[in-house]
């Protein structure tokens, strides 16, 4: 056994109190880090090319001779692809093509209007949607380093319309991830540098003599990465710093108890922070997960990061009804939300926060992380209430479009100048007030 | 005269580096008050009410005996719209009106669709569009306090669909500012209190036992305010920390030299690092705006703030032509940028990065930043180049929906479980494949 899992129930009445206290996580923040950090990102804007060389054959051992040594040829992902293979480039392949048809859905475009009052005519509105120009995603190395990841977060870049992304990996002791690499050609990444760390971020966000300044940053990373994107944050755009990743899983008795368990071994795997937790009105049925739990875990290859997770993150929590279940989902606001019952269109109406949205039995998390289309980059820590998955909404932006007719100018001059006159702003009212006197122009 | 502003040529050999040295700005961050501010927020988040009470009383001078005192009853903003001027209150309506028409068209619907393939029947994706429960709306007091700044931050969110609009504003030896509670009622927000600094960013974003915790926090405010909003991000979300407002103007001689001037006025106005640049590739015109310049200054009541910031951040910038001006409003990425050309159709579609465009003669900023209908908190500092005006979209946020069906569980299952494998996430590969496996569910 020794799969160790708390139980809660939401009769008790110090409920949502244990519960807060589970959801409860902070990145900590490490004084030495940010110091290391500030001095990096320093030194990366100041001296450029040479910075970026020192650390990189400090940090990574890397004996480079100059910049060009750190750009990979699109030759050596092109081959990496090849090199797979042949089931596992095809499951790539597909995967790749499913994740870019949903992103295509997300495409806003511009567009505009013009008043139809008589007075306004003339006047046009409008919203004009433009892609980021270069965007710079960091892969991390080693075991963190995901294909799927590449895919998720180079795809909606690409869709966008954004027209160089730049990718940025350490290669420590000059390893490769040959898969990594594979899945960078066929999302279409421009150009890849194999630097990581603080020098990476700096060097995409500065720019350096070799590596152009980009627009946004993405992409996962360790704490050094972390703290690089927060403080370059303003200067160029960043996504969300993740942090745990999580499921919930509402269940009725109609769901198949080792498929839950299994879901939520699934999430426990990825490290000992993630938090696996199951909401049931079945007492029976919250049994057999848990023996299912116990039966199946011996067989898991990352068993104990498993049973690390399940135990201090995770929780079975028996409900009073499906209903409250949907009430205590919304104030978790997950990142990853399984309905695994036998009705769930019946409780999606009731979700307001959730970053996906799992529905039925058959649509497991994992079909979600690598291939269903929608993006698996997701808001964690209870930001589903105020933020979405990664999409190409996140690589285009807006710009709003205003063209007053002369009749216009008198009819909103007025309104603008009342109101500037109101906030003392003379310039402002002035500049309306110019432009209802006169008749003409010039 | 004493109107001193630049002038540059992009004929210049340093042209570039001069320019990028003008448009330079950094915010500086502050020891003192990044720690006094670090106090405040874990006083707030552990104390609650009585924190917020003792600093309200402390740094605004108020003697309020407890927190109901803070919570400015709805009538009292009710009668401050009934009290003002009848034409004050008719311009706002106005004004209010015509932002909600602009903003309904940028809400988002959520979509869903079924796929095609026989092999995947039954398998819906999609994406679910919800707005945020709860937003907190911070509104400076005393001079920086603009009753359209509350308009433009509240009517978005409401549109939305935001269920509770918190407004807070602190009001220093109780004064209140009429206006901005007129505009409060006007844009719907459900309650205000009167507390400010980083105090109520604490009480917003943790919720105290009087003030409900909010999902995201959004409006201008000090230094205080700037550093509370970034230490908090993550726990709620937030808007973009604005820079010192700015508008590029790209002139041809079709162009009104007044009204040119007045509109560099009526940027420079705000504050003195507030900036005002033009791109002209007529030398005389740029004569004419500049003895504008000299002519109109001194009627202007905030005149010396007009000559600090034309003299130490403006611009007036010979350009070869019109296609140069726009590839340097490109690289500007201006927050607000007007097209007083005759054609401005032929450059708008050269332009990639700005906040707003303004097109023609009769489309001053002031227009837009009162009663156009778009929003007038755009992004500042080149921050145009990766991000949107405030608006409805910032208000909703959006879920994946992942519906696969029992056959598509077998297809799909087996491109995750080949990728799985290779990440060597085998939990991740066993529930695709146990969804693969089985015929029935149960």
């Amino acid at each position: 056994m020794g799969a160790s899992i708390r139980r809660l129930s939401t009769s008790e009445p110090d409920f949502l109190r244990k519960l807060d206290a589970l959801l409860a996580f902070e990145a900590a923040t490490d004084d030495n880090i940010e110091r290391s950090v500030a001095e990096i990102l320093k030194n990366v804007r100041a001296q450029g090319d040479s910075a970026v060389l020192d650390y990189t054959r400090r940090f990574d051992q890397l004996a480079v001779a100059d910049m060009a040594a750190l750009e990979l040829p699109a030759a050596v992902c092109a081959a990496a692809l090849q090199a797979l293979p042949a089931g596992q480039r095809e499951a790539l392949e597909q995967a790749a093509e499913r994740i870019r048809r949903f992103h295509e859905r997300q495409k806003a475009d511009s567009w505009e209007y013009e008043e139809t009052s008589p007075q306004l005519a003339g006047t046009r509105l409008g919203q004009k949607v433009t892609p980021l120009d270069r965007v710079g995603l960091y892969v991390p190395g080693g075991k963190a380093s995901y294909p799927s990841s590449v895919l998720m977060n180079a795809l909606p870049a690409k869709v966008a319309g954004v027209r160089e992304l730049i990718m940025v990996t350490p290669t420590p002791r000059g390893e490769q991830n040959p898969l990594v690499l594979a899945a960078a050609h066929l999302a279409g990444v421009d150009r890849v540098f194999t630097i990581g760390g603080a020098q990476a971020v700096a060097a995409l966000a500065y720019g350096t003599q070799s590596i152009p300044q980009v627009d946004k940053i993405v992409g996962p990373g360790n704490a050094y990465v972390a703290a690089a994107k927060r403080r370059v944050f303003g200067v160029v755009g960043i996504d969300m710093v993740a942090g745990p990743s999580e499921v919930l899983i509402i269940a009725d008795s109609s769901a198949n108890p080792d498929w839950v368990a299994m879901d939520l071994f699934a999430q426990a795997e990825h490290d000992e922070l993630a938090q696996s937790i199951l909401l049931c009105p079945d007492v029976a049925f919250i049994e057999r997960v848990a023996a299912s739990i116990g039966r199946q875990l011996p067989e898991m290859p990352r068993r104990s990061v498993i049973e690390a997770s399940l135990a201090g993150r995770g929780a079975l929590i028996l409900t009073r009804s499906l209903d409250e279940a949907c009430d205590i989902a919304n104030h978790i606001a997950p990142e990853h939300l399984e309905l695994a019952v036998a009705e769930p269109r019946g409780l999606v109406g009731k979700i307001r926060h959730a970053g996906a949205i799992f529905l039925g039995h058959y649509s497991s998390e994992s079909i979600g992380d690598y291939c269903a289309g929608p993006n698996h980059v997701l808001p964690t820590s209870r930001s589903a209430r105020f933020s979405s998955p990664l999409g190409v909404y996140d690589f285009q932006k807006r710009s709003s479009l205003i063209e007053i007719s002369a009749a216009a100018a008198r009819s909103l001059g007025a309104i603008a100048a009342t109101l500037a006159h109101g906030e003392a702003l003379t310039a402002h009212a002035r500049s309306a007030e110019l432009r209802t006197e006169e008749e003409g122009n010039g």
